[in-house]
């Protein structure tokens, strides 16, 4: 059994190592074009802040132990053709510019995505950064230390947008963000949850443009200056932040299906339309529980959840995923937010109708100290009173509440079952109804 | 419609306040023997700690605010008796020591529970507490500000008895912590739990002795020496948080039927045994809903939870609880602890055979400052794989995540659910594999 992995990152290593464990005998080959492996791009803003000062530490594993495992992992090793009737790929090995061509009896594609690059003139400038790969963590680390590095421009204000903005701040540095949207996070979260983060942001001294467009990146060699729709401002330092796009021109001519954006859209056992060929990560797609869709939510989680169970089903299991839920959470200096489930902005543009309730409420009881607000927003069906999804915000343990959602989602709770849930209280942790159940209560 | 409640804590004035808001018509009175109502005695070793130093804190609303709502509440007023076949109760002015007899329709009784006194020879000497009513934690504090006051020993080590333990160590004091059973915790967590919060107190130093019973308290007036079948200790203060039991004495001619301890059996809409009447809170069993078994858990929780449940049900609707999963935490210094469902301790007194896992793991990614050990414990079916029953313990979040597994069981997830179980990931709140996943992967 030949079991081929393009890509060594979170879905492709997940699968490899899993079907290492299951397979003894299989042959097990992954091939990685850059020389990172089992890399994980969510440290990089944590990195930049000064949290940690190893980089090693974003990496799970080095190749050497995937080696050593029984996996032959070939790095610098780029696949650019996959001929699915045959059964085979063409592979180029960047230092010698050889090539050569391998079989395969299963095939994963795990290439994951790239940064977009939004039509703004000016990109390519020195001191501008898209937050991706290792050289640009290193590179931007290497630019904070620098006293002249003052302004810092963020564009773009998704998941890593606002932990940049978080990473720079702590460096000392001034922060402006700009926001194409009317509001942060406008593609996870529904606008009450983006407002408390706004608040925050405001609260902290960030300089927040929102329904504001970059046009253009100023300066002679090194970017000086972002130029808006509305407005100009000093940059000594701009990262981009504003989204991805799956890693799959290379496979255009096999016919695969994908959705618009090129994400390879996979069944629940992570087969793509191509026989032996499967895929998982941020190069496809992913069912979702709630939605009953294939959509593409690239997120290192299901990444890892997928990878794990393609690397059984490769070689031989026929495990199924039970879905996404969305499920993801952002730090934004003091406050959190996390989101599980549909929002109600998917809801609207799924055309379901549904029920929302919105309630302020605390995370501690009144006598701790450092009590701090939560607002917690359900989604739900407004005849059954299933939920459907849920988001909060706010002070310590907003995010973790969001986990309880997940799971009573995926139970297929009502509100009503969430409002006498048995949730634990002890003063520090909780209200003897905590907040969850207040939402519960609360939603009719 | 007459509705009559016995008792003003948490069940009673829940069910109260809900009853008011569904039946406008209705006469609602609430009798209940001491000065204070809607008091939550969980507050007493924050109080006594000196998180805070406003005693009103430890009540959710004012006897006049509860007046003023439309409820009849009278403090000082005893039922001594109850006849069920008449729909009447005696009841004693405490002030007067007049008598008079009152009609129900129906009756709720949530009279709570007292103290146990255990078998110790000199409970009744000065400076020997129980943490359990307001005027305790008065006294408490009183006691705690003077310098003279530097031994103190607690006996019990359940929720309260840790509480007080953290409570005197913060205020300074040498404390000692003196349990009967091997370890701490033995009533509700499994001793893998009870040895990590072992190691926190040894830590922080507090003499922990286990196995231990306290047979005297030894002073002319006040105590000054606890003597146990191992030794003699110092002691200036005593604190005795060593359980309850119902306080049902007064219902014993009426044919209740009640557990051993003398709590009455409701069934799963707040019914005891006897016609028109209900019961919950600190004085009543709860229907578990694992167990499929009447228990008697007292826990804040599950009282506000019933109580309002029965204030409905008083009014005429028929709702039912889904039943307890003994959700319950404690905070003990630098560590958290939380169990939801059953405990393998509870599964082998319940003679079933279970399996059960324990993994240690981290409560953020590797790279987050204070990223701490959480400990995680499922039990769980063999044969089908359903959660039964979950501990944590450890660092921040360890409490929250229960509350994901208090959701799971409710929802009778399977491990392998839980292993792909779509929870929040970012840095600052866990793994991408959660320590939940990781459990349920763990699990075979």
């Amino acid at each position: 059994m030949k079991i081929l992995i393009i890509g060594a990152e979170a879905a492709g290593m997940s699968a490899a190592a899993k079907a290492r464990r299951l397979a003894p005998e299989a042959q097990i080959t992954v091939l990685e074009q850059s020389e990172i492996v089992s890399f994980g791009a969510c440290g990089l803003p944590y990195f930049v802040g000064g949290f940690f000062d190893e980089p090693g530490y974003m990496a799970e594993r080095s190749v050497e132990q995937f080696q050593a495992s029984g996996i032959d992992l070939r790095t610098g090793h780029r696949v650019e053709r996959v001929d699915a009737e045959a059964q085979r790929v063409r592979v180029r090995v960047l230092a010698s510019d050889e090539q050569f061509e391998l079989e395969y009896d299963r095939l994963m594609i795990a290439t994951g995505a790239s940064v977009v690059r939004p039509p703004i003139a000016g990109l390519d400038k020195e001191r501008v950064y898209f937050l991706k790969t290792m050289a640009d963590g290193l590179a931007l680390r290497d630019w904070v230390a620098k006293p002249r590095i003052q302004e810092v421009v963020v564009i773009g204000a998704g998941y890593i947008g606002l932990e940049v903005v978080e990473a720079m701040h702590k460096q000392g540095k001034r922060v402006r963000l700009i926001e194409l949207a009317d509001r942060v996070l406008a593609e996870s979260f529904d606008a009450e949850i983006s407002e408390q983060v706004q608040a925050e942001l405001a609260r902290q001294g960030i300089a927040v443009h929102l329904a504001e467009a970059v046009t253009e990146l100023v300066g002679e060699d090194g970017v000086t200056e972002v130029v808006t729709d509305q407005g100009r401002y000093p940059a000594d330092l701009v990262v981009v932040a504003t989204g991805v796009k799956p890693n799959t021109d290379f496979l255009a001519d096999t016919g695969i299906r994908t959705l618009a954006n090129g994400a390879l859209v996979i069944d629940d056992q992570g087969r793509t339309s191509l026989e032996q060929v499967y895929a998982a990560g941020d190069c496809a797609t992913v069912p979702h529980r709630v939605r009953q869709q294939d959509v593409y939510i690239p997120l290192a989680t299901t990444a890892n959840k997928l990878g794990r169970m393609i690397g059984e089903n490769l070689t031989g299991a026929n495990k199924r995923f039970a879905g996404t839920l969305g499920s993801a959470a952002v730090k934004v200096m003091g406050i959190e937010a996390g989101r599980t489930g549909i929002s109600e902005r998917e809801a609207q543009q799924l055309g379901w109708a549904v029920k929302t309730v919105v309630i302020r409420d605390k995370n501690t009881t009144n006598y701790v100290p450092d009590q701090a607000d939560i607002l917690v927003k359900l989604v739900y069906d407004g005849d059954s009173k299933r939920i459907l999804g849920g988001q909060l915000v706010g002070g310590s343990g907003a995010v973790l509440r969001v986990d309880t959602l997940a799971a009573a989602i995926q139970g297929e709770m009502t509100t009503e079952q969430l409002g006498m849930l048995d949730l634990c209280y002890a003063p520090p942790f909780a209200r003897t109804w905590d907040a969850l159940n207040v939402a519960g209560n609360v939603a009719k």
